[in-house]
C-alpha cells in the first residue's frame, strides 16, 4: 500500500500518475483540508475536489481547478442578484458543494461523503481528508492574519506574507483510516507530492498524531520536490518561500521536511547540497501523462531502494 | 394601493396585469409561503420566485415555474453524485437559493432578502412574503401527512388527500409592512388573485392577524375565481377540492371565502347561485398578456364599483 499526500494541482498529477502504475486498492490518498471554507454558504474541498476530479477523469486541465466542460450560468445569475463572485463555481462544480454542504449538515463526515462521491465519479483510489475536523489555513499579511482563500483568490496571492498557521490543529483528530493504516505495518511508502509544503503539506503534518504516525510506520518517506530551477512549476509557492525568508530552492524544500524523509525525489539540475535524506534524481515536471507516470515509476523505485 | 394576496403561477399572472395597469409603488403583493421548503439543504420559495420571476420578464411560461433560457448541469451533476433530483433546480434559478440561503443563515429576513432580489432583477411592484417565519403546508393522504412538495412535487400530487394543515401559523407573525399597510387607510384595494384557495390563499389568511387586518383595512376584497367551468386552468386546484369534498365551482370557492369578500370576479357563464358578494363577470382565462391586463383592469373596475 502507498500512501501520498497531497494539496490541489501539483500533487493531483503525481496522484494520477500513481493511479497508472498501482492498483486502486493499493493506492491511499491524503488530502490536504486546510483550504477548506465556506463560501456562499457551501463547503468547498478544493484540494480534495481537485483529486478526485483529477483522479476521475473530470479535471480542467487549463485552470488546475473545476471541472472540464462546465458552464457558469450560475455564477452570470449570482452575480446578477449582488452575491459575491470572487470565487468561481461552475454549474457541475456547483453540485459537488451544494450536496456535500447537506450531506455535512444531516450530519455525515467528511470522509464518508469523499468517498461516495469519488466512488459515483469513477474516482478509484481512496482518498481521504487528512482529518474530518475543520483545520483552517491562514496567512499574516501586512493587512493582519486572513483565511487563505481569501488571500490567495480573493487577493489574488498578492500581499506578502509574513507567517502562516493552521487553525483548529489543536483539537483536529487525524484521520482514522489513514491513521489505522499506518499502523497496520502494510505501508510500503508513503509519498509526499510535489506540493506547496506550506499550505499542502504542513498542514497535515501539523494533525496530531499525524506526523509521528508517518515516522513509526515502518515505510520509507519520499518526497518530490515541488521546486524546479529555484520556481515553483504553479501557483504561489515560490514567492510564499522567499517572504518567509526561506531558500527557494529543492534543496529548501528537503530541509523543511528534515529527518521525516527517507528519500528525496528532485530534478537532475538541482543543486542537493544540505539534504540529509537520500537523494534520488529524475524528471519532476509533469507535462503530460506520460510524464506523470513516469515520475510515479521513479518514486515507487525510490521508495524501494530506501527499503533496500 | 393595492394589496394582492397570490400564491405562484395563476396568481402571478394577474400580478404581471396589475403590474401593467398601476404604478409600481401603488402595487404591492402578499406572497405564499406554505409552499416553501428546504432542499438541497437550499431555502427554496417557490411562490414568491414565480412571482419575481414573473413581474420581471424572467419567468418560464412553458413550466410556469423556474426561468426562462435556463439550463441543468448542476442537476445533472447531482444526479451522477447520487443526490435528490425530483425537484428540478435550474442553473440560474439555483443562484436564487444559494444566495437566499446564505442571507437566512446571516439573519436577514426573507422579507429583505425578496426586496433585495426584486430589484436587482428588475420586479417593480413590491413583494412581500405573507410571514417571515416559517408556516409549512401540509397534506394527509392515505400515507399520513407528507410536506406539500413531496406530494405535490415528489409524488407528483397524485395520491387523494383528505386534509389541509399550516404548520407554524401559531407561531408565525404577519408580515409588519402587510399590517402597516393594511392599517394605514391607503389600501383602495385588497386582490385575491385566482390562485389554489386551499394552499395558496388561505395558507396567508391563516397567519395571525391578516385576516382580521384584510377585514378592518376599509377596502373592498375582490377574489378571482381559480375555476372556470368546473376546472382549474392549471395545478390540482379542482382535483384538491373534490377530494375534500368541496364542490369544484366558482361559486363553490366563492363559498369558502364567505364574507371576507366583498366582490367577486367570475366566468360569464359559471353558476353563481350562493355567492354572498357582488358578483361581477369578466373572462378569467389568462393566456397572453393582453388578457391579464384586461383581467386586472376588470378587478379594479369591480374594486371601484364596491367602494361607490
Amino acid at each position: 500500500m502507498i500512501l501520498a499526500l497531497s494539496g490541489g494541482i501539483g500533487g493531483a498529477k503525481l496522484a494520477l500518475g500513481l493511479s497508472y502504475v498501482l492498483p486502486p486498492e493499493q493506492l491511499t490518498i491524503l488530502a490536504n483540508t486546510g483550504d477548506d471554507f465556506e463560501h456562499l454558504g457551501l463547503a468547498i474541498s478544493p484540494d480534495i475536489d481537485t483529486l478526485m476530479y483529477t483522479l476521475a477523469g473530470l479535471d480542467n486541465p487549463e485552470t488546475g481547478w473545476g471541472r472540464r466542460d462546465e458552464s457558469w450560468a450560475f455564477m452570470e445569475a449570482v452575480e446578477a442578484l449582488g452575491g459575491a463572485t470572487w470565487f468561481r463555481l461552475g454549474d457541475r462544480d456547483l453540485a459537488t458543494h451544494v450536496e456535500r454542504t447537506r450531506r455535512l449538515r444531516a450530519g455525515e463526515t467528511l470522509s464518508a461523503i469523499t468517498a461516495e462521491f469519488c466512488h459515483r465519479l469513477g474516482a478509484r483510489p481512496r482518498i481521504l481528508p487528512m482529518s474530518d475536523d475543520p483545520v483552517r489555513t491562514r496567512v499574516l499579511t501586512i493587512q493582519g492574519w486572513v483565511d487563505f482563500q481569501d488571500w490567495f483568490v480573493g487577493q489574488q496571492a498578492r500581499p506578502a506574507i509574513r507567517a502562516v498557521q493552521f487553525q483548529g490543529t489543536k483539537e483536529a483528530r487525524p484521520q482514522p483510516e489513514a491513521m489505522a493504516l499506518l499502523a497496520s505495518g502494510t505501508v510500503r511508502a508513503v509519498v509526499i507530492c510535489p506540493s506547496n509544503p506550506l499550505i499542502s503539506i504542513e498542514p497535515i503534518l501539523a494533525v496530531p498524531g499525524l506526523r509521528q504516525a508517518i515516522r513509526e510506520c515502518g515505510a520509507p518517506v519520499i518526497a518530490v520536490s515541488p521546486i524546479i530551477g529555484g520556481q515553483a512549476v504553479k501557483g504561489p509557492t515560490a514567492k510564499m518561500l522567499a517572504e518567509l525568508g526561506e531558500p527557494v530552492s529543492a534543496a529548501g524544500v528537503a530541509r523543511r521536511y528534515g529527518e521525516l524523509l527517507t528519500g528525496y525525489v528532485m530534478e537532475p539540475e538541482d543543486d542537493a547540497t544540505g539534504i540529509t535524506a537520500r537523494v534520488f534524481r529524475a524528471p519532476t515536471l509533469m507535462r503530460g501523462l506520460p510524464e506523470k507516470i513516469a515520475l510515479a515509476k521513479a518514486v515507487l523505485a525510490a521508495a524501494e531502494a530506501c527499503r533496500a
